[in-house]
């Protein structure tokens, strides 16, 4: 545990030059992307980079390639002052926060897709917006080029399309996902919880017990298909808007769970001025 | 120059054994990629990747990611004995020669495309062809992690998205061009030139005349509309199928080469049952 801030990077040659030393003197790299608006969720990755790695590296970008032109590009939180302040009590050694500019010279160009996964759940209500997930991941791993990276498995869909790009593209890195963490209530942490009244916020830890009751249905192997209908309704009814609620096989998303080790159920619903996702893995060779 | 047989690698783990304890001696590697079927101009690419590095590496893969369903896969010369004997007398250290299972062991998922570039001249009429490449080429430059790797101007537009991929996702690698290596009457080497019939070969040397005729007007900025049409002419009339005979900014491919400072030439036409494609670069700075 440090309480220096970290070192800030703004430019890529500017990270790299730092890194080039601690990769010299044979340090490990660890890698946290993120788009900051830093929570309790994201210092766990910190924590988790630090325990696998000598030098652990945050970034913090907003991507505007994985935005939709309706989405909430403009109004994300950035909080850089703040996030840099909240990793100073962690064992962060530089956060690199460049501009679009720099990540993105000469606009968009190069394109990374993995179409068999990006298309469907998420990717079927937010079209190209893991296109520009799995490109701004690529272009940062190669940025950083750490030993390890680490995610939150809230974000599960796209851990899943991230591990398949770098197992694809034979990427020099090992992906690590980790446990959501998790509100009083049972509601996921996220930056865009922030969009969330204080009533929305209380109502919002449905989502959490309905994945919860159809993880049951699942591992119990009885009454799934109308635990998941009643639970559909019960969001629905509750207000939110539900883009899904399916239940799927953990590593490659397909619908036939049945045949897989380890199903996970995800949902993504809309409640207020928020879009929420969340999940949870179910152990099915028990 | 060393008369050694280079060492043979077939999986991705042995090679980047191999390479690593090279890297550790602090060696700067040098890449060749190629399909096989070796010929002077590859060994020119060989010849300058060892200039450039301590230990060249040649790979020799027929991608069928970049082959279109009625494209010329299934024959294309395989000929990895001779290939390894051509690079004897070459300071070639490693031959990688994977399997197709090898590098898409899940077959394909994770794609790379420069839409910009890899749409037009022999992107529309090999549609999926350069994000092929471009796939490729990244997967092998991850295995490899070499520090330059040399391609052949001759595939000009493959060139071009190669540069740019490596750009946009910030590949931690140096890709050099080199010349195009030409037969004495002028026709650029090619492994498909093995598809051609004797009298066809002679023909074909005047597709770099067409080429070079237009280069001239270009140069000269003068008649460039009428050299244009005479040349695609007297092809049509020599029996070529002309896929294409047009002048391009040489570093973006855009059409408005007029106010670049370098222009190229570039041709694809198919004679018998070869598709063939060449190019000349016209400085426009003089």
């Amino acid at each position: 545990m440090k309480n220096d801030q970290p070192n800030i990077f703004y430019t890529v040659n500017d990270l790299r030059e730092f890194l080039a030393i601690a990769s010299k003197q044979g340090k490990r790299i660890g890698f946290v992307p993120t788009m900051g608006n830093l929570h309790e969720g994201h210092l766990d990755l910190v924590r988790r980079a630090s325990d696998l790695s000598d030098i652990v590296v945050v970034s913090i970008f907003v991507n505007p390639m994985q935005f939709g032109p309706h989405e909430d590009f403009d109004t994300y939180p950035q909080t850089l002052n703040l996030d840099c302040h909240a990793l100073a009590g962690y064992d962060c050694a530089a956060v690199f926060a460049p501009t679009v500019r720099e990540i993105y010279p000469k606009g968009l160009s190069t394109e990374i897709d993995v179409p068999r996964l990006s298309t469907i759940l998420c990717g079927h209500h937010r079209p190209g917006h893991f296109k520009g997930v799995a490109t701004v991941v690529c272009k940062l791993l190669n940025i950083v080029q750490p030993d390890i990276a680490v995610f939150g498995n809230k974000d599960y869909q796209q851990l899943q399309i991230i591990k398949t790009m770098v197992e694809d593209l034979l990427l020099p890195v090992q992906i690590i996902g980790t446990d959501t963490r998790r509100e009083p209530n049972g509601l996921a942490m996220s930056s865009r919880n922030a969009y969330l009244l204080e009533c929305e916020k209380q109502l919002a830890s449905i989502l959490y017990c309905a994945l919860k009751k159809v993880a049951k249905a699942v591992q119990d192997n009885t009454q799934i298909k109308a635990t998941l209908r009643q639970q559909k309704e019960r969001l629905i009814s509750a207000g939110f808007v539900l883009d899904y609620l399916e239940i799927r096989d953990a590593e490659d998303l397909s619908m036939t769970y049945v045949e897989s080790d380890t199903a996970v159920v995800l949902v993504a619903a809309k409640l207020g001025d928020a879009r929420l996702i969340d999940n949870v893995i179910v152990d099915l060779s028990k």
